[in-house]
């Protein structure tokens, strides 16, 4: 019946049933069991979206919106069925400033897509996230990755978002200023919220120069504690890294492995500097000093534009490294604590991993308190598998008795919901009242955040 | 009766009716009419504001949070009167932590009382409003200052704030990790949200090291355009300024004669450079070469930091400098836009200005579009009292034309009240479904934000 009146309204070729289609918007790249939708709406603009909102909220059908599919929680599963709301047609360029180093684009355009149209202006936007997502869902889950500790996570870069509420209504939820003391801060609550509360169709966010000149080292410590004590060296002495990675000696070995790299196998530290070149070289010089002090085994600096390329290839790689294992599969933490607690929680993670006896990696974004760890299991195995979640669930216990966060960067989306109470206490029944103002009826990626 | 109440839960020396207390908490630095309250409390901690906040619900009285008072919107004045909750004595550190680069004090504490905690340890809290301002102030009205161009505004630096809603419940807004992606992420509507969405009783910051080396700078131009033109060059070239400050000749005359400097009279920008000393070195050879492209008449380098002091001095004096002319008043803009629009604003504002014939400087955070002119006029004359807010408000209307906003920085309070919905449109509507939700009864700041 709804489908009928979206064909009417959207026309043919805006939708699609089709088997491959429906197969491929109902799941992301995380271990959360495949849900297919009815419907997969491919709208071009935003009264495209209007049209879907009103024939979900006739018929009360819930929407779940979907990116690039590339999510490591869930959130584009459509858990209740109903109509998935593709974004790979809305991936157009709105209006480029870089006079205003800002860009406002259309949600389905990719991370790389995006650095595609502004690398030529000598800008860029430095956030990356594994996969090539979507701005959308990188909104939608406050994305960040490897150069978060320079130039923040997504929540930071966004200055303003179209959305469009389920009663129809269009807000933006920022300005275009740089700052703004203007009314609630809308994009607060929308960023992060996972297409929860409004289906975001225009986004605005801060682009950056590209840094004049760019360095990459790597150097490599005895533990993982002392990589992280090094780091917090690094962060509380002002040497604005741009990159400043945990690879632990398991991921060294496991990506030399997988992409016949020859890293020496230790725990190791990738890390970026970038800006004009006497500070990056001044930069790298009081950082060799600072961290041969405290043991540092080796310091290699990429020689050339060849070997650093490598060293990132390598590292954006490590997570595939683990998750491809022949008739294995693998589960990802993504806890974030402060930086003076991340040592006790690296050594807490080896334990419990050491002692399971599974197979784990543990790498991350160190200058931010966020680290992953990958733990391998053989899903036919049902003793590996539950020790593989018991060790998810252990580390996000305790980055929570740590003043920390389940999650620095993923989101909640499904996997995630069940430590929320833990979490945030007395805040859920808030994130429950916000829903509700937002999405009455429950149409709106029903299911996740909350239990 | 409820007064009665409070003193036998609080106890007598908690809360005043003191004539000249009432006094000081019925009015903040701005030009609006002074209400003063039938009360003020002094809290020491969480357990005495949730007392009062009991008492407030239980007979329908209204809450008027009040850090320093030095607002310059009107948010501390207790237009219904009823309540005024001071933070005098909540001033209290609870945790610093100077290897997270956090700290988390009471909202009494004072941005200098910050700063003399911290700089001890080699770390600074750099956001400096022209007043020594509370940092719960700061945080209600999402306040920042002349360093904003390079570590952002408050809403950047928050990491967790305790709130106490009008319902009693406590909450916690964000986490001690430099990242989340948990939960709806409430510090953004908390941040800016000037005591009228819950009461703020504990704030945990960011903070930063201080730069191992700073230098500044001052330069100048043959008009205020050309000065914004130098900002942008600035900023678009990725040179990281600490500061980058707008100081327009009429402010420079001004200030020259309120504080006996000899500054030259001309179209000024008030420069910082901060880091290592190499970088810096580079940084302002780099600057000095950029600017001098495109028409600085003049460049002069602060030779000590005598000096230093001395131009930051005047330039935080510049406001002072207009506000205390005798049997004169001074109304001041805050508007904010993109950088691109800029040089727009500050020529249309110039010609308003010009036109009415009335003495009013133009300054202001260049790096972040946000500037002030400070309109003087005598308040007996009814003619140029109209012409002064007629000014303030085209200038509002001329910024939001211009996709920025009616504040940068000062908030919204009892002045800005009438251009929210010209601001932010649709928006305005959830706006007060939120005020709704965490206060239903209208007690907290009532008046305030919306018409």
């Amino acid at each position: 019946m709804y489908i009928k009146e979206l064909i009417k309204h959207l026309g043919e070729e805006k939708f699609s049933q089709n088997e491959t289609i429906l197969y491929r918007h109902g799941h992301d790249e995380s271990p959360h069991p495949p849900v297919e939708p009815d419907i997969v709406c491919f709208p071009e603009n935003r009264e495209d979206v209007l049209l879907i909102v009103a024939v979900a909220t006739k018929f009360q059908i819930p929407i779940t919106p979907f990116g690039a599919g590339s999510g490591l929680e869930g959130q584009a599963i459509p858990i209740n069925k109903g109509i998935v709301i593709s974004f790979e047609r809305m991936n157009k360029l709105i209006e480029f400033s870089p006079e205003n180093l800002t860009i406002t684009v259309q949600p389905g355009m990719t991370r790389l897509g995006l650095n595609k149209l502004i690398n030529r202006e000598g800008l860029f936007f430095p956030l990356d996230p594994g996969a090539d997502a979507s701005i959308g869902g990188m909104v939608a889950t406050n994305a960040s990755g490897t150069t978060a500790v320079r130039y923040g996570s997504m929540r930071e870069q966004v200055l303003d978002l179209e959305i469009i509420l389920m009663d129809g209504t269009i807000i933006h939820t920022g300005t275009h200023a740089k700052k703004s003391s203007s009314g609630y801060h809308l994009n607060g609550i929308f960023v992060g919220s996972e297409g929860t509360l409004g289906i975001i169709t225009e986004i605005t966010i801060r682009l950056h120069g590209i840094p004049e000149h760019t360095i990459s080292a790597r150097c490599t410590f005895s533990t993982p504690q002392l990589c992280v004590e090094a780091a917090q060296l690094i962060l509380t002495t002002g040497i604005p890294v741009l990159r400043m990675e945990l690879v632990d000696s398991v991921s060294i070995k496991r990506v030399n492995e997988y992409g016949e790299y020859e890293f020496p196998v230790a725990d190791s530290i990738f890390l970026e500097f970038g800006g004009f070149q006497v500070a990056v070289e001044e930069e790298i010089a009081l950082a060799k000093e600072l961290l041969s002090d405290i043991g540092c085994l080796s310091w290699t600096i990429a020689k050339d534009s060849k070997e650093r390329a490598e060293l990132w290839k390598a590292r954006h790689e490590v997570s595939h490294s683990f998750r491809h294992i022949k008739g294995m599969e693998a589960l990802g933490s993504d806890v974030c604590v402060p930086i003076s607690k991340l040592a006790e929680l690296v050594k807490y993670t080896r334990a419990q991993v050491e002692e399971s006896g599974l197979l784990a990696g543990i790498l991350g974004h160190m200058g931010d308190g966020n680290f992953h760890s990958i733990i391998v299991f053989n899903p036919d195995n049902l003793k590996e598998k539950e020790a593989a979640i018991r060790i998810n669930e252990s580390l996000v216990y305790k980055a929570i008795e740590l003043d920390g966060t389940c999650t620095g960067e993923h989101g909640v989306g499904l996997g995630k919901k069940k430590f929320q109470n833990a979490e945030h206490g007395t805040s859920v029944k808030i994130f429950k009242d916000l829903k509700r103002l937002f999405d009455p009826d429950n149409l709106l990626n029903p299911g996740k955040l909350f239990i």
